[in-house]
């Protein structure tokens, strides 16, 4: 199989465009139609199940990769678990990459367990091309799922810089002169340099997280990350723009992916999309798409 | 309902240990009587619950709680999260507090979801007392979690000094003059004292986690954290003895909880329970049990 990276650089010059779609059904943005009836998790499962569908078949043909957010089916039960199971099946079938959005870790066997679990690509359970995690318990807590990762040919992405306000009080606390998501930056790129030689590609396997919402940060961390890529969240809702995500890329407008959720999969709640907010949502997630598209045209798209 | 430290302290002073049995089932260690014929998902998920439920029926009167290993479950896939919830209920229906390591964490409205999945106590889907999370977000991504254990009176256990051997990579960097691990310290002390205010109690809802391998970090951060429960991890197999964990107690033989897994669970693998190996497994277990709470009745106990 064809190493991770390779197919994400193959899949971003095809779409040309670096953007992820992020899949985080809630009960309550759900189009009317889809509402489902009770509050049963069988009801809801199968109502985020269809809605998940429904997006895909709008976006597949538009951008590389989706992003499930496991809590929000997490939080269905062992129903909600199946259908994610399912959704990634369907996301892969319609030829896009699948980023489970995960942050898991744990140490040793049980830091195995979780990779086992996420990065089997074809294996069951659930079958993801990627998986984030978050790098708090150190590098042999990584490395479980870099054997994982390295043996399936499929990618991880380390929790370095993320976007919400509270991020900065660990990941900006400076030790040895250098911030503690610096820190974490040197380890992902030591990780996704070894690979990247190993794999013959620019990029390794260890990518890292770095939100839109620190643009500073995001240009000193593209620097530091020669051989990652970076999966970009906090465009669009949480305030990124384009500009703001622009030094992510490298000169072939690669090594950065853009994540949108809420302003893709529920934009018939906002301006301009409003009025297709009946039964013509998938038209609203089409158009919010394609916008996107638009925006990040001049920053990147792997041509 | 009781407020989880108060729930803790109660029946850490009845069963007069602080004792935590983890619960990390695998298959290649299961009794042989238990050995799934298959690796079918459903197979070995039947296999995990029946070997839990069937240590809890050993372990319910002789300590205070319980820790399943989240990972190990959702290596099965859905039918796997489906045997989580019957050991969950089947913990607390043998009167066992139940704490759930799973280790998660994310932004916002993602960070309520993995809340309400485990934090509802008596509602579904998992209905756990208590559930470790992860600090790398910063306190932002804690407050749904807090918010969440406050109004359902239940627990967290913050990741703080894991016992890993690479767990100081990050956790041990110094910054303004204090490790990472103590800022994180802080910043659980701030929340359980300000919980144990609203609630009357000595400790609040929030406590901390912090490896046994590590004695003397353990002791700075009981005086750094004197309103945070210490879950202590790492005794017995990873390293940790009674007397590294003895600073971890207050006065009165309360405030912390002691994990044993393997040690406990898979005592019929070693000495000198290795003859309890064949259908009398449970018996080892017992007595692993046993000699876990002698080791420790010099520094705990609760009286």
């Amino acid at each position: 199989m064809t190493s991770f990276p390779s197919q994400l650089a193959e899949a971003v010059r095809s779409k040309r465009t670096p953007i992820v779609v992020g899949l985080d059904p809630r009960t309550k943005n759900l189009p009317a139609k889809l509402t489902p009836d009770t509050a049963h998790p069988k009801a809801v499962a199968a109502a985020y199940r269809t809605f998940c569908k429904q997006v895909i078949d709008v976006v597949a043909s538009k951008v590389p990769a989706v992003k499930p957010q496991a809590a929000f089916f997490e939080q269905l039960g062992p129903e909600g678990f199946a259908a994610m199971g399912e959704v990634i099946e369907y996301a892969k079938q319609q030829g896009l990459l699948v980023i489970l959005d995960g942050k898991r870790n744990d140490i040793g066997s049980t830091a195995t367990a979780y990779a086992d679990a996420y990065l089997g690509r074809d294996r069951h359970p659930w079958s993801a091309d990627a998986l984030t995690i978050n790098p708090y318990l150190g590098s042999d807590s990584l490395q479980p799922f870099v054997d994982a990762a390295n043996s399936h040919d499929a990618g991880l992405f380390v929790l370095v810089k993320t976007s919400n306000p509270g991020g900065g009080m660990l990941q900006d606390l400076v030790a040895n002169g250098k911030a503690v998501y610096r820190h974490v930056a040197e380890m992902v790129e030591t990780l996704a340099r070894q690979e990247a030689s190993e794999n013959g590609t620019a990029y390794g396997n260890t990518g890292a997280v770095v939100g839109a919402t620190y643009p500073e940060q995001l240009a000193e961390l593209r620097e530091v990350m020669p051989h990652a890529w970076i999966l970009v969240p906090g465009f669009g809702s949480q305030g990124g723009t384009a500009e703001d995500v622009a030094a992510a890329f490298d000169e072939q407008g690669l090594g950065a992916l853009v994540n949108n959720s809420r302003g893709i999969i529920f934009a018939y709640e906002r301006e301009p999309f409003r009025h297709y907010a009946g039964s013509d949502w998938q038209r609203a997630v089409e158009l919010a798409t394609e916008q996107m598209i638009e925006q990040l045209r001049t920053v990147s798209g792997g041509d």
